[in-house]
């Protein structure tokens, strides 16, 4: 089915007001930004804002929560022959080559962290989305494999895939928020991914054995 | 130095309110009780209870701050020949024949999830603990290995054993939560342990292959 006119113009608007709504938040803080400051420069009236969106926090999570979903799509799209992890390696990598949004690497990623890490508010949001990314990784892969309900190996893949990933970008924003430029950051990067992934290849089994 | 008549007096002080604390926070809730309760509880003052513990979520931490420290003794008692993740299988092994609460599947590990997951204070207080003692891991196995800054390794190898032994927790809770007994969970327990540590040791390269 098309969509409508009318469709169209509330779909317009609603990404109108989340997109004015993350500029004001990225410059001045989510704590210091108001609903009505984000009407005012969106053009829209307070009561319309709430009808798009339920709370403030709202307001940030609109763009964020469809993060949730893209685990899933890069497991989906993996190739014939191709294992979970070899699919999120060669995804991570593609990213880094293109500084890729979908795992905080763009230009702005140390803005938005920033804008995380100072409100307490937006920090619980963050983690509630990084669960259910996770979560949905993991049903993707008991489905796959038709793994019963008691099988936690699904869970554990989903969360050391999913931990591996954000240590690497936390790294990354890391070093940006210290001052040093993409150009130098990309090559450490793409090293240390080669690097993690081949640890949850092949295992940690041989790690820091006593002597 | 031994320690003082007065030194010991203070230490146990500050360990009844804690207790006394603790008793109360399991059997009504976290938010539900102030301090003023746990002062007269502990038969105490107020003011006693602020000299030792900063606020209530201080009063709460008390006791699991030093589960902080658990994991890098864990690593610091592997055997000769021991690697890393051996050292926690026998670890957690070995707390699922005696409950441990260092891995939380002692009795009342049920009501200390719930009080946890009722308070939104007490699940970022948790959360906090939880990131403080992966990277006091991550420390110990960078020091042990004179890792230099730029390898991510101890950091990722931390996380994926911390994150194993979470789940595997996760999911004994659960399934006390559902009522069922301490007698079939544990051997449930202990092959999904088998295999989880058996996940990180080998890797996961093998899996989801598509074919």
């Amino acid at each position: 089915m098309e969509e409508g006119l009318r469709e169209r113009k509330k779909r317009e608007t609603r990404q109108r007001i989340a997109d004015t709504a993350m500029g004001l938040f990225m410059a001045r803080g989510f704590d210091n930004v108001t609903v009505a400051e984000v009407a005012r420069a969106a053009d829209v009236s307070v009561n319309t804002v709430f009808n798009y969106f339920r709370t403030k926090e709202d307001l940030f999570a609109d763009r964020q929560e469809f993060v949730e979903t893209l685990p899933v799509e890069v497991l989906r799209a993996r190739e014939p022959g191709e294992s979970a992890v070899r699919a999120f390696r060669r995804d991570f990598l593609e990213a880094v080559e293109t500084r890729g949004w979908r795992y905080g690497l763009q230009d702005g990623a140390v803005q938005f962290a920033r804008m995380v890490d100072e409100s307490p508010s937006l920090l619980a949001r963050m983690r509630e989305i990084h669960q259910r990314r996770e979560d949905a990784l993991a049903r993707a892969l008991a489905d796959e494999l038709g793994a019963d309900a008691d099988d936690l190996t699904p869970r554990l893949v989903a969360a050391q895939i999913l931990t591996t990933t954000r240590l690497l970008s936390a790294c990354a924003v890391r070093r940006a928020a210290a001052g040093e430029p993409w150009e130098t950051i990309a090559p450490g990067l793409r090293s240390q991914a080669e690097a993690a992934f081949g640890l949850l290849e092949s295992g940690i089994g041989d790690y820091c054995v006593r002597s």
